[in-house]
């Protein structure tokens, strides 16, 4: 079973996000909008319990952090994906540098660039059409995220939740 | 905010019923296959803070339960709404009265059903069509349900992850 765990911005910031990722995002139906803070995993159904309660004491450990997002950016040439950029800050990337710790049945090398999708598996050309419109849309937001939340995959490629872990540390 | 409490079955009968709401439910890229404990009720921000809390502790007064489905029925003539049967054991109805003795902003009157939709919207003809055909289905699932998730919805109607809560307590 496919595994991931991200953080979902507030209302406001999703409808914002959802009202693009509905004409230029494919996955718009699978998930709602998210930053991913540790990519897809395989667990079954034993591993996860106990993949869980590692990212549990992760989390735990993390007070709650500030996700800012101030431009939309582009992956490609890499790949054809528009985002909300969120600021690499400090606390983000320790968040993810301990969840990355964690031993899980993955080979994630690529580096951690967070992110919110709104855009993605446009060709080249519709990539490069819309590139420019969306980067003039205003995404300044910024707001306290105070939780994670652990998803699964069904077969049809929607996210389902297992469980949602509160920083609630200290530091 | 529009927010509903419910609890997702496994992977396997989520599959499962998805392969019926792709056809027959238009919720289906709302929300994974569900199973709804406390309908929805609206909260602002801070009013969820507190019910949340509360919820909390309700759910961690009641242990894991059984969620066993034997048969498909329909909410027809009330509303045309095709569903796995889950039966309301004593303490999942036990569970659903506790959550509802939580003061929400609604005016939940009917009584609780347990049940997983899997078709619904369809006019009278379509029901009457369909039903016999999804009556023969073998739906002779059993499993344990140890937590329960707060989900609130987006603009678009989609539903996302608030909190999770477990099923920890020892009665």
């Amino acid at each position: 079973m496919k595994y991931g765990i991200v953080a979902f911005p507030s209302k406001k910031v999703q409808d914002f996000a959802n009202s693009y990722r509905k004409r230029y995002d494919p996955h718009y139906a699978l998930i709602t909008p998210h930053m991913t803070v540790k990519g897809v995993f395989e667990a079954d159904e034993n591993e996860i319990k106990l993949i869980a309660e590692k990212v549990s004491t992760v989390v735990k450990n993390h007070k709650p952090f500030t996700l800012k997002t101030t431009k939309v950016s582009s992956f490609a040439p890499v790949t054809n994906a528009i985002y909300f950029n969120v600021q690499p800050t400090a606390e983000l990337l320790k968040l993810n540098e301990d969840l990355n710790a964690i031993e899980y049945n993955d080979e994630e090398s690529y580096s951690f660039v967070p992110h919110i999708t709104i855009a993605q598996k446009m060709n080249s050309s519709e990539h490069d059409d819309i590139l420019p419109q969306l980067k003039m849309i205003g995404v300044e937001f910024e707001e306290e995220i105070d939780r994670l939340h652990l998803l699964y995959q069904l077969e049809d490629g929607s996210w389902t939740a297992y469980e949602t872990f509160r920083l609630s540390g200290a530091e």
